[in-house]
Order: structure tokens, then C-alpha cells, then sequence
């Protein structure tokens, strides 16, 4: 299945005071569910963007603390027989023990241990790693992120609609980058990637295309990412939760300037 | 629990080819989490921007197929104790039989029939009634749907990031007003309002201030609203539902055009 899905479509215009209606083609962003398992047990069915499903299933099971980083997965692959793709098997590495009903049952009350503001920033806490003090971030490097992002974001620019995540070296440099419909999708992959290479993540900038709310900066704060910056608006809840993890957290960042909502000490 | 929260901020700006920094106050929009209860059983967690929450409540359960309709909920009421309002109790009407450990352990399969477009579709098409076959739509009435929403947009005015979702009467009047960190929360919020005067909802129009994904249509559909309007790009997926349900679905919906993906026979 393709990232993008062609279809006809009747687009309605203006043409100076008088209405416009053409048929034509549209590229739309493609959405379609896929369903991970771990010890055959389905844990989750997410909507997502078909394409780096391997990516995707690592870096969720990783930033939703199903596993402890990427050493506890051995591999995650596809079902024999699932038509296109859309169901992966997460096999955990010898040894591993994780019981799938208990994460089963409990993934979306993840703040069971109480329900508010302090209780879900407590939960995060105790599974994110001490992140790194750096990286020193200069303004010209970051307000210069978003066009380095928009200039990889081949799927944003054909169907105006895929949300993208980019991970860059403390130098500025696109390391990964990924683009899915959901926005939770495209940071897992993202880290999917990453964590492969590096564990935990460490020094870098992850950039979303949308809004940073506390899941965003939990994923981030998992995988040991100490800069999380978005092209919009930020919540009361992640600048809160980047407080209390020492990240910095950026909003509106665009080429025109950007607001640091929390961790300003790595500005220089 | 305000649904906006201040926070000290520092802003770096261009200014020319210098750079500016400044410290400042910035308000953001607050995120919070909450609790929903049926029959005691805690049955979701939402990220959420606090008020309004009965109607969410009331809108999720509808939406997301726990009951049926308006009529099977007696009450949604804040738990005594609950410190800010972040834990609810829906009760059912008297001889409504809901088993919520079986909602509680099956919501996140909700695709348990198969795991694909179609049967993510079949899955839903059941919850849905039939949609009225108007209104019939005039592209300039269409076309000021997003003024008449951000006028109403309050939130967003203030803090760049709320969500918003709308719903417009057949000649374009806006019936009612939601906003959310979460845009499936804002839509949650209308259909929670919506359903207590009207039920199906019927013909009238939503328009949802981001993207139109599969969830957005789900959601419109099983509430009886033909059809569905976002300011942003419209999912494959979304599409193909909109096809299966008779659903007008718009993308791109701004004052210059709009894109009509599915249910083009509502436009005259």
C-alpha cells in the first residue's frame, strides 16, 4: 500500500467575484490500520500511514514503556499471511518478560495511579533516563529547523496533509525523518529509527510539524531526547512535563522566531 | 481549572538581521487529563482541555458506540472527591444493560473484526443510521463556514492551539462551539451538546479546524451528521467512509475553494 492515495475530486473555486468548479485529481494521505502483537497477543491497532511499519511498532512499543529501549526487542515482522502488511508481531529479545494482558488492559488508563496534571508527569518520570545537559542551541540553528524539515517532507508537499517528525544533530543536521497521518505515528518512527543506531537517543532536536502536547514530550523524554520543538502551539501539560524532565521545549518555531516554553538554559 | 493557563515564556524574534530575545507571558492551552467512568469501571483516560466535560463524556460514549444514543445515558456527573472535576460517572438510563469491562477491554481493537480499511469500515457502517440525504449546499455558504467558525474561536485567538469543531445548521447558522487540545475531544464536546436537543443530529454541517481523518467521519456518522468539513487535507480512508456512509466529505475548506472528496449530489 502507497503512502498516497489518488482519487477524483470536485474542487470549488474563486476566480475573482465569480465560482469555479473543476473535477480533477487529488493526492490524499493514505490511512489505513495496522495491528501490533507481542507473544501473539494484539496490543494495539493504530491508524496510520502504511510504509516503515517495523519503525513504527519498535519505537511504540518503546515510547508507550511496553519495553525498556530497543535491546529488549529482538524483532518486529510481519505476520505470515496479513494481506498488506498490517499486522506485525513484536518478538522480545531471550529473556525478556513482558506480559501482554497486563499492558493490554491498562494502556489507556496509563495515569492509574491517579488522574491529574502531577500524577500523569509522575508516571513519565519514573520511565524517562536522566537526559543529557546539552546540546547548547544557537537561535540562527533552530530557526533555520523548520525549512530543513519542510524541504525533506516529500509526502507534506503532495497531499497538504501528513504530519512529519525530523530528528537533528546537535549541528543542525536532518538525521531522520518521518511522516505519517498521525502525529503520535510519525514520532514513533521516528525513534523507531534512531533508536537502532543509538540508545538512549541522547543529544538531539526532535521537530514536529504540529503541536507539542504532553504525549509528544513523554515519546521524547523516553527515547532520551532533550530538545523537543514544534511548528505550533504547545500545552499547558507539556511545558509542565518538560519542567520536570530538565527538557527544553520549544513552540511556534518558525523562521521568524520561536518561544521557549521550558529548559532556556540550553539556549546560548 | 481554566482551559487556558499563563506561563513565563522567552521569545526570540528577528528584528531585520538582528536577533531579538525577550522575556514575556505567553498563555497556553491547558491539557489535563480525565477520567470516565461506567458503572464504577473506569472505561477511558482523555488528554483534554478541562470544561465542558459532561458534554464530552456524553459525546464519547455516543461516538465511540458504548451506547446508542443520548436517551441510554441518565447523567454524566463530576465524582464527589474528584479534586478539579477529572473524574466522571456516566450513568445509563434505568434498563440500559452496558457491560463496561467488555468496552474496556475491546476499545482499542475496536478493529478486532479484521484489521483493514474495509473492515474498519464494515465496523463502523453498523454504528451509523441512515444519513438524511440533504442539505443541499451553496459553495458560498460553504465557503464561510471557516470565518463564522474562528470568530467563535476563542481559545485559539488566544493561545495558537486549540482545536475546534463546529456545527452549522443547513443555511449556515453555527449551532455550537467546541474547543480542545484534542480535535477527536472538540468533536466529542459538539455531538455531546448536539445530541441532547436533536437525536440523530441530522442535517447540518461539521467543520473540524484540522484534518479530516477516518475518526473524524466515525464519529460525524454514528451521530447522524451528513457531513463533514475540515480546513485541512482529508484522509484516503476518511474518504472511502464518506463513500460508504453517503457522507460529504470537504478538505481544504478555506475562503478561497474547498476540495469535495466524497457525497458531491448535497452541492448545487
Amino acid at each position: 500500500m502507497e503512502s498516497t492515495t489518488p482519487r477524483a475530486i470536485v474542487r470549488y473555486g474563486r476566480d475573482g467575484s465569480s465560482l469555479t468548479v473543476e473535477t480533477g485529481s487529488d493526492l490524499l494521505m493514505t490511512e489505513s490500520p495496522v495491528e501490533f502483537r507481542l507473544a501473539d497477543v494484539p496490543i494495539a491497532v493504530l491508524m496510520r500511514t502504511p510504509g516503515e511499519d517495523e519503525a513504527l511498532g519498535l519505537g511504540f512499543a518503546i515510547t508507550e514503556g511496553i519495553v525498556l529501549g530497543p535491546g529488549e526487542v529482538d524483532t518486529v515482522t510481519a505476520v505470515p499471511g496479513s494481506d498488506q502488511g498490517d499486522r506485525w508481531q513484536i518478538r522480545l529479545a531471550p529473556g525478556v518478560q513482558v506480559d501482554p494482558e497486563q499492558f493490554r488492559r491498562n494502556l489507556y488508563t496509563s495515569s492509574s495511579c491517579g488522574v491529574c496534571g502531577k500524577a500523569s508527569i509522575d508516571a513519565v518520570r519514573v520511565a524517562v533516563p536522566e537526559l543529557p545537559t546539552g546540546p547548547s542551541l544557537g537561535p540562527e540553528l533552530l530557526l533555520g529547523l523548520p525549512d530543513a524539515m519542510y524541504a525533506a517532507q516529500t509526502g507534506f508537499r503532495r497531499t497538504g496533509g501528513l504530519h512529519a517528525a525530523a530528528l537533528f544533530s546537535p549541528d543542525g543536521e536532518l538525521k531522520v525523518l518521518a511522516e505519517d497521518v498521525g502525529r503520535h505515528n510519525a514520532v514513533d518512527k521516528v525513534v523507531g529509527h534512531a533508536a537502532r543506531f543509538q540508545w538512549p537517543i541522547g543529544e538531539s532536536i526532535l521537530l514536529v510539524s504540529g503541536r507539542v502536547s504532553f504525549e509528544m514530550v513523554q515519546k521524547a523524554g523516553v527515547a532520551g531526547i532533550p530538545v523537543v520543538c514544534g511548528v505550533s502551539a504547545a500545552s499547558s501539560l507539556a511545558a509542565e512535563l518538560g519542567d520536570e524532565l530538565g527538557m527544553t521545549v520549544i513552540g511556534f518555531l518558525r523562521p521568524g522566531g520561536f518561544n521557549v516554553y521550558a529548559g532556556d538554559h540550553r539556549l546560548v
